[in-house]
């Protein structure tokens, strides 16, 4: 057979070879250990070099810089101005008016006292104001968190037969979310929430949307009992198991509300000066509906009503917190489950708007701040709170300038507490759930999952996994199959890495994918193969059958064809960002392989992290540093040059056939 | 502030623009969803393509080939020889010498009884001689999968005290890992094999090593009791705290017997020619030491013994099966842990002698024929075999050509069942001992470790935590610390791409990084960044994050220089091999920022699946079809072009920093 390995390699080629003469991969210069240990730390944990603004300032100085980056209100507070104020007492009273009746709503989704909701609504948006770094996220609670509270917590206990050790139960899993939201920030693990991907909260967004509307069956048609199973399945069954309880006056007034909610909405979609109608139209539903049943007495007709609500500001909880419970893991697992959820909606919503009005919101920062929330919330008899997104988007649309209308809206609702509690005791609950309703059918983004579906089939896949899973399954599990679906891709990304085969596109020195470029020519004798992903453990099997199968591929061709054998294969490494041993191994046993059939591996452009690894592991020495090339041209060059030069030797027997000789 | 927005595109720039006038960035053309799905599939599940061969074949073709496929026997027994048969007969011979005492041993070290050692080497061989498709693998019991039998099932069933349960959920465990390894070949899922990387196997191996050293020392102190954890401390506290039950007269035997077998394995090593030393040294020693004990009775003064053995052959077992019993998970659990375990070794060790050899080896008929050799031998009193690395080499060593070797190893062991084993009546346990412990020796392979903190400092740190898990918590958590880092680094590579950025290199068109070529220029009011990693979720915040870095640090850079203002990012995105929703949705967020600060976003080499995805996405209408380059130096020649045509507007105010800009 011919052996590429026979031939001298003339001494004067790297003259001859073009560009390639005086550009030669260079190794590049070794690095002391501690120091890459320092630098792979600080990429991965300090992406976003947080002491740059500390460095050459003076102790003051940098005192003043580390308060102000713990509490970013040092930092714009000064240049506060009254302009500023106006805006935000606007968008400040706006969002009190919705977060009132969404905050009773939301805490009845998580089977808690309804005053919690506000309660939540007036602690936790002072801590932000003082802490936060967005401008535009407006504080409270949110229906997904509430409803994975109830569903997890209501797995053990049960809020109706137990109502004291669920409610601090609830608390103590506040305490631990904030505490784990925290603590992410500290360690600077803020990228965990990056393995949400954009689809995995589309799909699961509408799947924790679609079961809130199903739970708000039982509001709607006034059902005393309903089952604790989130699920389509068994909320139907429990449903339609007892259509006799269903109270007509209930469902005729929750869907008259639902509609002026939803016609609200069309209106200000339509036109976004009237946001405000938007806004107001739940505020405005809960007084209308309360002046309703006050007015009819339609509560002794079969409309629940809200009942008693406690008047005063938030009394102490830290007390509550059950840190010695036999259900203390329980809370444990639920705060970690919804505190990593509402991060993730409040960091996604939070980085939105920054985007829109163009500053820079710091990730980690920002967990610090919402744990910080959480933390202070659950020891004032707070529960879970995060930035919605509909808050803060109508927080936006109403013009807020900065963290003072949380301030604003704090004030409002502490005014309500204070002075305004009886008010809401006729309010009835049904209307509470036409907003919930309401609210939820704006997270159910389908435009979204068209554009997923056009885009990227597997980004939809993982979509469509978290809506039924959620839906079909609970939360958790919705969660559960779109990160791992997720995650499974990047692996699989890895482990079935592209190999593509190049060719050279005429009048250029350039060699590009021929399945993309369909003009670009093989070279005669030469196979230029690219591989798109760095040469791990996983993919290293892989990599060595599927070269082997071009190979094969190619001889087979070529032998159909009638045209020379192959000589040379060249890798074009220029996308292999990283090689590990075993991928180090792999290239070795290529090598070995194809020395044996008598073809020459040829290497094209490799990084600085490989090249420094194959150096280390003598495989350098072993392909000839004169066959590692520092573009393709210049390799395919090299290889032309040596055809032509030296003519192969005839092969001596039919069984040239890579992978089947023995 | 200067904004390249405002400049006209000039329509001849693309023939001003050296060699990029022809060559635009191909929009691939559209690939109907489905020929995508199939070919997706058939990449991840089919890499090998193994319907190949059956193509355009008449069909009784086609069924001896399938035949074949399954029975490889078939394919390489019509020109089996009887040189070949002279070869196979030594070497069958010469692990039959060996197969005895270690399946006698590792049966004890799975405290199960020692016949079944024998039995494990009689029907599984046979079978794998069928079915295999390695010339080179010599099938039989292993240490490591044996000692983590014990220590799964020992958790909830003791083999002292229901030694009839223990052995019947053996035979269950054996059925069910041969199940799961031949489902893992037939459903093609070979490559999960592949998540266990060299460092895991190395670090792993080493750890079980001296896990199962330590345990000898029952064996070799005569200790009755002895504790049923394999850690460490545990063995360690079990061996001192009972101190006056050791037997001097055992440990004096063993280490006579353990300096002899290292010594053969020292000359073997350094002469290869005398591998039949250390080969036959642990029959020698078994010979050596049941004659010492029956010529003594040294039986009766602290020597344990094997005891009775059952003459005749395997009983079934088929009817042991415990389907209906309470442990019937703790079964499934072990099968499988210990199935991957096996198939791991049983894989590598078979690639590794094709390799050698240059041959051949199916990942996904390897895992058929391993499981169904376990399988059968689940029914026939074996419990699980693969194809130890120790028995392999010899094998190998003694110059086998085919499985044939195998058979003749299991007729030896069969005559051995029939009528040899009241000979091994007097064979001291300590023997065996000897013979696990210099075995293992062999396993630690300290130098693979040292090679591994040379070339990959990860690696070398995964290969460590496998052997820490491993010995000081147990066989299970040392394997999951130890792929649980594997998979992490991966997930790492994704989650923190390096980005880089690109000079360029005097006197060519090329442009490489500027760490790795000292000497590459930065081409004036140009970044040239390059991606080296798909974009996906998981990194997309991240990559916003660094490449706004990048900006800030090189704007910095260009005013303390006094250079001239950045006018153009160009990212090369050669390397990204695909990207995702909220990758696109990360590129645009940039765009609108740079557009916003004045700059203006180029991409260079966007590859197939990008460059399709984008279109779809319409950011290549965004960011213009005319700034997508088909190579770095294309687009530095247009940016040149532009700035060198148009001079940049002088910046307006100081603020132009760019990620603090409001």
């Amino acid at each position: 057979m011919g052996n590429a390995d026979d031939y001298m390699y003339p001494s004067s080629m790297n003259s001859n070879g073009g560009e390639s003469g005086s550009h030669r991969v260079a190794i590049p210069p070794p690095q002391p250990f501690l120091i890459s240990l320092k630098n792979t730390v600080k990429e991965t944990l300090f992406p976003d070099d947080p002491l740059r603004q500390f460095k050459d300032q003076p102790p003051r100085r940098k005192l003043i810089l580390g308060l102000q980056y713990f509490f970013p209100i040092l930092e714009w507070g000064p240049r506060y101005s009254f302009d500023f104020f106006k805006s935000d007492l606007i968008s400040g009273i706006t969002i009190a008016s919705l977060a009132i009746p969404q905050g009773i709503s939301y805490a009845k989704l998580a089977n808690l006292p309804p005053i919690l909701g506000l309660y939540s609504s007036f602690v936790p948006p002072l801590i932000y104001a003082l802490m936060g770094s967005s401008r535009d996220l407006a504080v409270g609670t949110v229906a997904v968190a509430s409803l994975l509270t109830a569903s997890m917590l209501g797995n053990e206990v049960n809020a109706a037969e137990n109502p004291t050790l669920y409610l601090h139960l609830a608390f103590t899993a506040t305490f631990f979310a904030g505490v784990f939201q925290a603590a992410l920030g500290i360690v600077r693990l803020g990228f965990i929430v990056d393995f949400l991907s954009h689809a995995t909260i589309v799909g699961f967004m509408a799947g924790a949307a679609t079961v809130v509307c199903l739970q708000q069956l039982k509001g709607m048609l006034g059902l005393d009992h309903f089952t604790h199973e989130t699920d389509v399945v068994s909320v139907m069954r429990s449903v339609f198991s007892q259509t006799h309880q269903w109270r007509w006056e209930s469902a005729v007034l929750g869907c008259c509300f639902l509609f002026y909610l939803l016609l609200a909405r069309f209106f200000s979609k339509k036109k976004p000066k009237l946001f405000w109608i938007s806004a107001m139209a739940p505020l405005t539903s809960v007084i209308l509906g309360s002046l309703l049943v006050y007015l009819t007495h339609a509560e002794k007709h079969g409309v629940q009503v809200i009942g008693h609500l406690k008047k005063g500001l938030n009394p102490p909880s830290i007390m509550d917190l059950e840190f010695g419970s036999p259900h203390l893991t329980l809370a444990i697992k639920t705060g970690i489950v919804t505190g990593v959820i509402a991060l993730a909606e409040g960091i996604a919503v939070g980085r939105s708007f920054a985007m829109f009005k163009n500053y820079h919101i710091d990730g980690n920062k920002e967990m610090i701040a919402i744990g910080t929330m959480n933390i202070i919330g659950s020891f004032t008899y707070c529960y879970l709170t995060t930035g919605p997104f509909s808050r803060s988007a109508v927080n936006f649309n109403a013009g807020c300038k900065t963290a003072v209308s949380n301030i604003v809206m704090a004030i409002a609702v502490m005014l309500t507490l204070l002075f305004l509690t009886p008010l809401f005791h006729y309010t009835p609950i049904v209307v509470l759930a036409a907003i919930i309703i309401a609210a939820m059918l704006g997270l159910i983004d389908y435009e979204a999952a068209i554009h997923l579906w056009q885009i990227d089939k597997f980004d939809f896949f993982v979509c469509i996994s978290a809506y039924v899973g959620v839906v079909f399954g609970s939360v958790e599990i919705g969660l559960v199959i779109a990160v791992t679906l997720s995650v499974l891709r990047v692996l699989l990304f890895i482990a079935r890495p592209r190999t593509l085969v190049l060719g050279n596109i005429p009048d250029t020195k350039l060699y590009r994918s021929v399945d993309h470029y369909p003009n670009a020519r093989n070279v005669p004798g030469v196979l230029i193969l690219e591989i798109d992903a760095p040469i791990y453990f996983a993919n290293s099997s892989y990599l060595r059958e599927r070269i082997a199968r071009w190979i094969d591929e190619e001889e087979d061709r070529l032998k159909s064809c009638g045209e020379s054998n192959l000589q040379y294969v060249i890798l074009n490494m220029s996308a292999v960002g990283n090689i590990d041993t075993s991928g180090i191994e792999m290239l070795q046993e290529v090598k070995k392989k194809l020395d044996r059939t008598g073809l020459k591996l040829v290497l094209a452009n490799p990084g600085a992290e490989v090249m420094k690894k194959i150096n280390k592991a003598k495989f350098v020495e072993e392909i000839g540093p004169e066959w590692i090339f520092l573009t393709v041209g210049d390799a395919v060059e090299a290889c032309s040059f040596m055809l032509h030069t030296y003519k192969p030797k005839p092969e001596t027997d039919g069984s040239g056939k890579w992978s089947n000789s023995v």
